[in-house]
């Protein structure tokens, strides 16, 4: 008794007050308030129990590797970065050659948000350079180059020579040239200009040996268009450059300096015919061109990589939702009126507004990507299944199409969303969200790319309106049956249907009044966007000019596709949850992006009538009220994501809360030891000039002597 | 004429093809669609004819001086720029004592676009150091340190020890403690945590001799709250840190690592009475405290830095949209279905869309800001100019509190509105946007801070709907007549209004309906945040907490005030303007940001029901057509901001507009000679695992074995 009294005196106020700050405790505090089990979560995320354990283990695995040391790479230089990004390539083929390749796709998911360059430096070769042999060559080229070590990297290492330095997105538009010598029975590559510079091409610059250079074929002086060569750049005993073949590094980058990216020019550059991949187009050595009977299918090829990158921003933004969510969760700001200990910043309403919106649209990519990732197996399979005339073959083709459309705006508009949400929470953490320690200046800049790279975000959310009004015209005048995605166009009544609820109604507990909304103003959007194109038509347009006309209503209309799209995904995914306390919380999440996206986009379902003001004001009201409800739930939800402290590799996302201990010791240890750099030189120089005049002693009563202790000088 | 014919056949349809693609012709032909005299803009901007010779001289002088050479600074390191930052000290303070300080201002208004960091590194001693100097030394004080070298850089450079790792906006809530000593006569600075430890403190890793430290002052066992202190922290003659002076360096940041952040704690640190800084509260001998009739005036300061900022936005967007346009109007990418040559970039409208609005909208910000300024400038010194009791100095008092909370509101949508021009100029840019080389990476990098520092933007945005709120509230309650800013709010039938113009009118050519319709709207805004307000209060709210709870419509208010008030600043500068060509081309550019504003905002202007859907319709419309209007302007009205190429430091942004031969010069200047770094230690052990089971001789029919020219194996 005399002793636990004895504790509690030494317990002082500031003690108390300390432990009532203590970031550690306010973290569990938090952690307490979970309504749900989170496990039940992660596994929901993951795809099952099996998936978490395979992702825990890669985790560990990696973590533990030190080739895979990331916690001091905010400090090494582009050159240094490089060469240990190289250094992590053997690891990964020894598991490719390993694992199946879903399970080594799994681990390439975590490797891109972990080192996002090394996983580009990898992909450019296993993605892009295999990829462009599968997609082009003959079975017996392909069988060739994996004969020579393409697939094991073994003798070479690939890399996929398309863009130029004055073309990127057309393609057709390349100038590089690729002329048969039918005498020769070679083709000779050229950079004809300076313009027609391989730009950007990842992994030129120091990796590669070959590459899969897109250049026009000329035979006998007629061009056939773009098509696919193998041109050996490198000695792959010396990696000095073959003749001919000119390389530069293109050197900095916003990020992802681990890749090293060059330029290659061509001069003269022979290769052998069988170097053309010939899988389509194929030039005899006669030099008799013979063109493919039907355009080649490439849906499949760009679909896989924009369902990646859909995955891709929901997974960066679950990184860096985990760090801004968990660092609000300790870092305290003003007191109240009430009391001396200062808010939580989680625990301020607009703090909630910046994001549990961007939580909520996190879940919603999330699912989407979930859902995109096993339609697209679903639909490759029952394509290579399908037979010529089977009648599931059109059903398949009309689904393709439709999911290749949605799969372009979605890779704008979650790469846009992901990007912004990084932003957003550097923003959120305050000026600590400025050091590059704490991960997030460092992750824009890295994913910036992904706005830019396999079809820049506008022209392909412009793709997407494109074929939302060709399926819209073709649907009036042919009355064509929609594929189910696009199935609100069928419904033209749909455009006449006002939101009935009344604002004060239970009706909005539920997601049925922001279905119907998405549906009715996308399908307003789509009509607005069809109608300008009819007219730039009737001005006597050509079709492309009349697209171009209508570009940015057929941008909106994309735009709001893809809202409506994510929203409904994650609907689905929640409606397909057992009734419990998990599909309880996801639901409230749910509906707080239904709210969140209908109130940035207000314009659009006022303009067209579905909501009047008030029960738009009644919107604004329930997303004030979900913010509130969510953000009790917000720890256990970015827990629930199951990133360990090394995936997250920032100090104010720590798992358990402590984020200014651990923020400053990574401070001091990449703090530099050691004698001031540049004092007797710069310095000494610049504030002794003058140090004469102010030889005076350094009275303690400095500046003080006009005035004394009982003079008051005030007034 | 024989010879003539000659010439003649030289030219091939490839010469002219390359001659119609040349992009310094593109850039020429773009140049002769000047519609004004490019100079008068120049000088309008700049305000007169002085002011731009003197910004042409500087940026001259800048780009011959060897330590201002910025075309390499993609590729030093953090150290390196760090010492050359440090270099080009000395030029500057020779500047700063042999010029007017209006001069010198404008001099360092070009310091901070060509290099941000340093233009930091430099104010934190001149505008942070002096500046805390200024405002609470007494004037012996303030003598005593300028004699010490304060101002002429002779034996100190100080720094601003204000932000702890623990604390940033609320500054009461600091921790560092100057406890006084009576007996010695000395205040004892300690850092009693380590989230006490003050943070991100500008010139502190290398430069600071002393700093301006803010404590909480403690006497005789009583807080009186947070004072300013100057504190030795080196010995400047070998640059030792003294005794209970611990100094870390803050290491990488997401941009200006020209300026060396760095991290101070006190251990017990003695500094004599003296060097607290006693304007306002003073420490006698006797450890009597006096505290200050009147709190401080401190509007002035933090007006200084809002307006600054606003400026800067302007500045910066000038430069970003420079490098866009320019490159737009060069860069072609696929051709029409009429003709072979590739499309101008700018010819599209979505391109149009996507860059026009936001060069509205930086010379909206450019007006706001010059406004601002000599506003600014005007109160100061009719504030100096009044004497307690003048009938004028409360309506100055009024406004400078109008201009205080409108400048907190427009410092954070510009700089929000500038980083967003930086990244939209970035991806207009496509790829090349993502090199370091082009400018716009850097920028964005260097310009984020501004959202955070001198208060998080959403915190600033707060306080300006407080203000407006509370406004409200006197105006209503007591009849206060409000300042000329925010008078809308005195006219509450104005609530009433809607827009009255036929959708297919001719009213639309015209800035009142834009002028109506904001202040409609923004009226809206406010009473809706006030009644949200009061109706938290009514509930039992204390004040701050009924603030804390409307949050979300005070920041709306706020938002929706400050776009009005860019757009009124731009239409009452382009009103002013005699008539004429350049009057006619900034009416059609204030219209377009007048409409791309409300269509931003379109939910409000629907919501309130300014607009009817109709309208709102023909808004769009206007759009479109002055989007496609100032598009043919777009090179002239960016050649007016005369930035030189040295400014822009962007091979994209060159002002012949040779953009490709630039760019890859730049890139092979940067381009890293000598042998590769890592074959023989990464590179060659890899590939060379398995050469052996290579050896087979390289055929060159490789992998065609399969078919043969007289064989045809399709189906």
């Amino acid at each position: 008794m005399q002793r636990l009294r004895a504790i509690q005196q030494q317990i002082t106020p500031e003690q108390q007050h300390a432990e009532a700050i203590d970031p550690v405790a306010s973290m569990k505090e938090e952690r307490a308030k979970a309504a749900f089990q989170i496990r039940e979560l992660t596994y929901l995320l993951d795809g099952g129990e099996r998936n978490t354990r395979l992702k825990e283990q890669f985790m560990l695995e990696f973590e533990r590797d030190p080739l895979f040391r990331m916690d001091d790479i905010f400090d090494i230089s582009k050159d240094e970065l490089r060469e240990r990004t190289m250094e992590k390539f053997r690891s990964l083929v020894h598991h490719l050659s390993n694992e199946s390749i879903d399970i080594f796709r799994k681990r390439m998911e975590c490797v891109s948000m972990i080192d996002p360059g090394f996983w580009t430096r990898f992909g450019v070769h296993y993605g892009l350079f295999v990829g462009a042999l599968q997609s082009n060559a003959t079975s017996g080229q392909l069988g060739y180059w994996f004969q020579k070590g393409a697939l094991s990297l073994g003798g070479m290492i690939g890399c996929f020579a398309m863009t130029e330095l004055g073309h990127g997105s057309n393609v057709p538009g390349l100038e590089t040239t690729a002329t048969f010598d039918a005498a020769a029975d070679q083709f000779v590559l050229h950079t004809p200009s300076l313009t027609a510079t391989k730009w950007w091409i990842g992994g030129a610059a120091h990796s590669a040996t070959h590459a899969a250079v897109f250049a026009q074929l000329i035979v006998q002086g007629k061009r056939y268009g773009t098509k696919c060569f193998v041109v050996p750049l490198r000695d792959p005993t010396t990696y000095h450059t073959l003749p001919g073949i000119t390389i530069g590094d293109l050197g900095k980058k916003m990020g992802r300096d681990g890749i090293d990216n060059g330029y290659i020019q061509f001069t003269h550059v022979r290769i052998p015919r069988g170097y053309m991949l010939m899988k389509h187009t194929r030039v005899l050595r006669s030099g008799q061109v013979i063109e493919p009977k039907l355009q080649q299918l490439t849906y499949g090829a760009l679909l896989q990589g924009r369902v990646a990158m859909v995955v891709d921003s929901g997974n960066v933004s679950k990184k860096a939702l985990t760090i801004a969510i968990r660092y609000a969760a300790v870092r305290r700001q003003f007191s109240s009126a009430q009391s001396n200990i200062e808010t939580k910043l989680l625990d301020y309403p607009i703090h909630q507004h910046r994001l549990m919106p961007l939580l909520a649209q996190t879940f919603a990519m999330l699912f989407t990507g979930t859902e995109m990732t096993s339609m697209y197996l679903e639909m490759m399979q029952r394509l290579e299944n399908a037979k010529p005339g089977d009648k599931d073959l059109n059903q398949v083709l009309e689904m393709l199409k439709e999911t290749h459309s949605t799969s372009a705006g979605l890779k704008a508009f979650c790469t846009w969303n992901c990007l912004n949400t990084i932003d957003q929470c550097r923003q959120a953490c305050g000026g600590h969200g400025y050091s590059a320690y704490t991960g997030l200046a460092n992750m824009y800049q890295d994913f910036a790319v992904q706005c830019t790279w396999e079809g820049d975000n506008t022209i392909l959310a412009l793709q997407l309106g494109r074929y939302l009004v060709s399926s819209y015209r073709e649907a009036r005048q042919d009355n064509k049956v929609l594929p189910p995605g696009i199935d609100y166009l069928n419904k033209q009544h749909r455009m006449d249907v006002h939101c009935t609820a009344d604002a004060d109604s239970e009706a909005w507990d539920d997601v049925s009044i922001i279905r119907e909304g998405w549906h009715v103003v996308c399908a307003h959007a789509v009509h607005a966007a069809t109608l300008e194109f009819e007219k730039g038509l009737e001005s006597g347009l050509c079709m492309d000019d009349a697209y171009e006309q209508c570009s940015k209503s057929r941008l909106y209309a994309a735009k709001l596709h893809s809202y409506a799209y994510l929203f409904n995904r994650f609907a689905d995914a929640v409606l397909k949850l057992q009734q419990g306390e998990l599909r309880e919380v996801l639901m409230q999440v749910c509906l707080l992006y239904g709210y969140y996206s209908i109130e940035e986009n207000a314009g659009a379902f006022l303009l067209y009538e579905y909501f009047k003001p008030p029960q738009m004001q009644r919107v604004r009201r329930e997303l004030d009220k979900l913010c509130e409800l969510v953000r009790h739930q917000a720890i256990p939800l970015v827990d629930g994501f199951n990133l360990t402290d090394y995936m997250i590799n920032s100090p104010l996302g720590r798992a358990d809360g402590n984020v200014y201990v651990h923020y400053f010791s990574q401070v001091k240890q990449s703090n530099p030891q050691g004698p001031h750099p540049y004092f007797d030189r710069l310095i000494k120089p610049l504030i002794s000039r003058s140090l004469i005049d102010q030889e005076e002693s350094d009275d303690e009563q400095a500046g003080l002597e006009s005035f004394s202790d009982d003079e008051d000088d005030d007034e």
